[in-house]
């Protein structure tokens, strides 16, 4: 059997570097395969066949190249080395890659977004850019720039509810409706009720602003923060990308005590940035089921405390522009 | 007062823009700045002088800009708007910058890795990446070769353990303390006890693993699976890129159903999962005093289910390449 040739004859390989690695440095950690060589080699080939020791062969792998590296005394040697050491690691994983149920590509996203970020958007899908963020981490900011480099549109809770005012053209009932400031009278609540079927007007909010997010995402790129968009876009077979930004907590109150319009003192700022936070995650949960803020819902989590403003949105534009390159 | 002229002067720049984009469009959300224009420069200004209040000031300039990119049939009335519009933006935005307290670096990041991802690794330092994972996000498998691919060491805790054993040359009490798998005497433990100051096995597997770490980071660049590492480089105050990989636990549930070594049902993969998922949560609150997976513990979390193994270690790969590139 062929295949069965291949695997003795890579087991061989492995042995043979091993060797050669151990005499190039005579290091002091010695060998990884010690011992009578048919065994060693049978051992190796017990490796490559199973798909599940791959840990085993990964780390034994590393081994040697992590002492294959320590040859670079001896430029003509470490070329040799590195280069054998590149065929063997090529030819390992992609023994381990012919088998099925490796990797982890998601296969719902697969089917919405061809799999790969990279790949998600086509040639007529415009670029948006869902950004969910905790209070005080500086998201907005980050949102707001970004679409400015990107020079697409930016929407946030405020235009968006100026936008759907605006489209309504009923001012007063919406603009109780949306900032869900004014106390209504009795009258008042009959006809919302009558207008928006029973529904509660945070409800209404929530199926209005999913109509113009999946609207605007046929017609322009943008930048969208919070909304639960990525769960509106994804439940309308949207490409688009999912963030989120948060910071630690410390680093967040600090930043609402310096910033906050009503002169907050550090404890009220503290318990400001507890509240909006447990408030989040409440509301996320009603409207889409999961867990707001947990990394595995999003595409990618950036600490914003590690890059900053500017830095945060130059990380976005690299993932963007490999995006954009490959369109 | 030169500081107020300027604020005036922008103010009124505002106010002609949203006038210039609203004549340009004539579209039916109608201006930004509606009624009386002394009015509506007057509270342009309020807005621009206070840094409470920029997120508003931020809504309106998004509102103009939105609008403003829809004039594009007209080009060079769209490049007209567009500069006005960059020149107001750069201006508003250095405006509030001036103000203290916007940004949200981590002065403790500031002073260790000076404050920026880009800027984190001086001349002489090595590029250390730590990651972290959940079980079965093949995070592994995307530390190993994002390793190979920067062509620098890689260690995991079988390697480590390995290295630990070589050089104490303690080989059989090692393996026992380092696989935790060998039931001990009491004349063992007791031997153990006195080497080890009476520390436990993983107390003492903790303290040399820290400082093999610390040995390492200033001799090579390597990436470094689990172990704590990146609290533990922080408190030695030694830079490094800290990475998060996880996946929606379905989808970790099915791999290790699919590739694990001892052939398990689906339901015993979905408890072996959580099992793991509570112990790394016990654990690295012990070892560090922080919570496990969470995002604003670490730079970048990345679900891999989004990317894959190759996309995974590809995004990885330009975030560090920037870093490169700026050294």
């Amino acid at each position: 059997m062929a295949d069965n040739d291949k695997i003795t004859e890579l087991a061989n390989r492995i042995y043979a570097l091993d060797e050669k690695v151990y005499k190039a440095t005579g290091s002091n950690l010695g060998r990884v395969y010690q011992g009578n060589k048919e065994k060693c080699i049978n051992d190796l080939r017990d490796l490559l066949k199973s798909s599940a020791d791959s840990s085993v062969l990964r780390s034994e792998l590393a081994l040697i190249s992590n002492m294959a590296r320590t040859t670079k005394k001896n430029p003509q040697l470490h070329k040799e080395i590195m280069h054998e050491y590149g065929e063997i690691f090529d030819e390992a994983m992609a023994m381990q890659e012919a088998r099925e149920g490796n990797d982890i590509i998601d296969p719902e996203h697969a089917e919405l977004n061809m799999s790969n970020l990279a790949n998600r958007f086509g040639k007529d899908d415009n670029l948006i850019i869902c950004i969910g963020r905790s209070y005080g981490c500086a998201g907005t900011d980050i949102g707001f720039k970004l679409a400015d480099k990107l020079r697409i549109s930016y929407y946030d809770v405020s235009i968006m509810n100026e936008i759907l005012q605006r489209n309504e053209e009923h001012e007063e009932t919406d603009r109780a409706l949306f900032q869900n400031k004014t106390a209504r009278t009795p009258a008042q609540w009959w006809r919302d009720f009558r207008k928006y079927h029973g529904l509660s007007r945070s409800d209404v909010q929530f199926f209005n602003t999913s109509k113009k997010l999946v609207d605007l995402a046929k017609q322009e790129p943008y930048v969208i923060m919070g909304r639960y968009a990525d769960n509106i876009l994804t439940k309308n077979h949207i490409p688009h990308i999912s963030i989120f930004i948060t910071a630690p907590k410390k680093l967040r109150i600090q930043r609402t005590y310096h910033t906050s319009k009503e002169k907050l003192t550090y404890k009220q700022a503290a318990k400001y940035v507890s509240k909006e936070d447990k408030a989040h995650l409440k509301r996320y949960a009603f409207y889409t089921g999961k867990k707001w803020g947990e990394a595995d819902n999003y595409d990618l989590t950036i600490n914003s405390s590690t890059y900053g403003i500017d830095g945060s949105v130059d990380l976005i534009m690299r993932i963007v522009a490999k995006n954009q390159l490959d369109n």
